[in-house]
């Protein structure tokens, strides 16, 4: 057992249970006798390389200061786009200096995809110069696309707060006596985990979301105004749930509306694909269109956050300090599956060139054959994800969340 | 005191709060010794003239029904958009014939400012034909734009949840290391309530919301420009909030971006003020920029809604039965506020000629001098209306909702 202290990065975008995991990890590192000081580097790798660490144990010395941390959304440390990909080696030496430095043993990193690149090379370059640091990666995503694992802390949340608000919807989309469309629009720019589980609403003899359109599979607008036309001729108000990355011949359906549009300020406005839909929808038509976007509120709602997702997200950064403890590193964390009822899942490692720059996309089987919904299937993987729910801390009527300091 | 059957019907665009409204109409209505049967109008006044009514009593014959309609969001029975103001003699008769079929005696209508005007108008008409029928008008909306009440039902819960919301973009905007910009576009097209209430989230230390617009203020785009990059060299990481109905010159600035837009389709794609400044901001600053609307999500979202707004629904309800078994009519109900702290409000009645028709706006002298922020005794105000939380019945991860039967 190697015995020194550990640095905890975040990258990536946020989601509402990334610092649950980040609480995991300081936690257990405080338990371990191999761990003295926990650091965090601010804004990611580049707090590593820029010396920006702070001292974990000292800031969450009670276990108010870490439940509050728990009940705070996005990256409590900040957060970077940062690649090694392009990167010659003096950045690698920079970070390994400032590793020596320190005296890390563990490095562990909370990502995404672009993170996991980072935890692989970074990896590589350790194994290269004989480094005894162990770097492990912990994955975190609403788009829910990371390779290996069965699903990404993070993502549970997100499509519990859409599904809510799918069925929100569906109650106020339904008080006029006229057919009316609603189009929302969900984020997965390739993979439409987050829309799938729009899907999800309709539980409980609900029949919204009454369309749904994935990324995965590719968009055809004549198709689209048949399915709505199909839709209300059962339903009164057809709500439509679609990925922002939806796509007509390789090009992203958002896209094709900054083509020529100028408003009278001369600048070219910022459009969605539930815009363009909604648009043609109008035009083609006549029926009352509406488009709306969930927008930021999908992955910083901890307001609305599955308790499954933030006790998973917490105890996967806790079980990757055991693990780098006992001796793992070029590691990515991950849960498997054992059953889906009851659910059961148990969290693995696997080395992280296995992981790094493979995007997880919905299975075509899990689609429908129209490409206008999604299966069973689907529904059954996503639905043990959403379950329970995380009281936060309110005070005169707000959530309180932990700020970090300059 | 009259005894017979009533009619409730809820009206114009929902509210998280509305149901509890109707809740504590037909609870009180069953206390009620005056009252037999409660009717429920499918679509507000169109379900009178149509004879579309349903029997509450046998629908809401449990405690447990009642408290899953108060935990439903939108209108129970369905609304409308339907106008008194241009219909001539056969509309009233028609509707006052329902009264006579239906052995009603008292009629309730739950709506904003344009129900209140068909309030008004058939308590004029009962009056010159001697109806014996008493006709309450209860407030909501989310605008809070209805004059006399101090404030209206729906409007604390949305506040609620835009406050919420800007806290949690807060951290989420704050996690790279350079300057963003991002625009939440909040409703209201003529009143800035909505809007203001953002600027509750500043508590807790928290600087977001750095610059709030009204459209009680005419909008100045050069100030805009200067705004934001003032407050930029202040902070990293700046949020606006600007209401939907934000004018330039006596126009929309929504509408400004609809002028001479086409799309690759032909079609003129939808768009809202933050969009516009959005896009603006960006050419003339470079800096990066992100617009968002709160959407349908802040009336709808009974996931986060203020216990305070959802009891005080209720109650203006219950009490609204009690005034019209006392001999009212003619009434619309209304919130006195008696002190701010502690909060005390009692619950009176009005003329409601004396409110139709008036749209309360934000008093000019609670917006700053630069008319790009809010004062205190606007947050003030709208503080007690936030306070508290409402707990939904979940099952299966999702909020569980009470559906009308066909």
């Amino acid at each position: 057992m190697l015995r020194g202290n550990c640095i905890v990065g975040q990258s990536g975008g946020p989601t509402s249970v990334i610092n649950s995991t980040l609480a995991g990890i300081i936690e257990e590192a405080k338990r371990s006798s191999a761990i003295n000081v926990i650091y965090g580097a601010l804004h990611g790798i580049e707090g590593v390389i820029q010396d920006k660490l702070i001292n974990l144990n000292e800031i969450f010395d009670s276990e108010s200061q870490i439940d509050l941390l728990r009940r705070t959304p996005s990256t409590y440390l900040g957060s970077c786009r940062y690649s090694l990909a392009d990167k010659d080696n003096s950045v690698y030496e920079k970070i390994f200096s400032i590793f020596k430095k320190y005296n890390i043993s563990y490095f562990f990193y909370i990502g995404g995809n672009d993170s996991m690149d980072t935890v692989n090379r970074l990896s590589q370059y350790a194994h290269s110069i004989g480094s005894s640091v162990n770097i492990i990666g912990i994955p975190k995503t609403i788009d829910n696309d990371i390779a290996i694992t069965d699903h990404c802390p993070g993502f549970g949340s997100s499509a519990k707060y859409i599904a809510t608000c799918i069925r929100e919807l569906a109650r106020d989309t339904q008080i006029y006596n006229r057919n009316t469309v609603t189009i929302v629009e969900i984020m997965g720019r390739n993979a439409g985990w987050l829309t799938a589980s729009a899907a999800l609403a309709r539980s409980e003899g609900e029949s919204c979301p009454h369309l749904v359109y994935l990324p995965e599979f590719e968009f055809s607008m004549d198709r689209f105004i048949s399915d709505v036309q199909n839709a209300l001729k059962l339903h009164r108000n057809i709500i439509v749930a679609v990925s922002e990355g939806i796509k007509m011949n390789g090009k992203y359906i958002c896209e094709s509306s900054m083509i020529g549009e100028v408003d009278v300020f001369g600048h070219k406005p910022l459009s969605g694909a539930s815009r363009v839909l909604a648009s043609v929808l109008l035009q083609e038509t006549g029926v009352k269109v509406r488009a709306m976007e969930l927008s930021l509120i999908q992955r910083a709602g901890i307001h609305l956050s599955s308790y499954t997702d933030w006790q998973e997200a917490y105890d996967i950064g806790a079980k990757a300090v055991q693990f780098a403890v006992d001796g793992q590193t070029a590691k990515m964390m991950y849960f498997y599956r054992n059953s889906n009822s009851p659910y059961d899942v148990e969290i693995r490692s696997a080395d992280v060139n296995e992981v790094a720059n493979v995007e997880k996309l919905v299975p075509k089987e899990w689609i429908s054959e129209d490409g206008n919904d999604v299966k069973k299937e689907l529904i059954d993987y996503i639905t043990p994800l959403i379950q329970g729910e995380v009281n936060l801390v309110f005070n005169n009527g707000l959530p309180v969340f932990l700020k970090r300091g300059k």
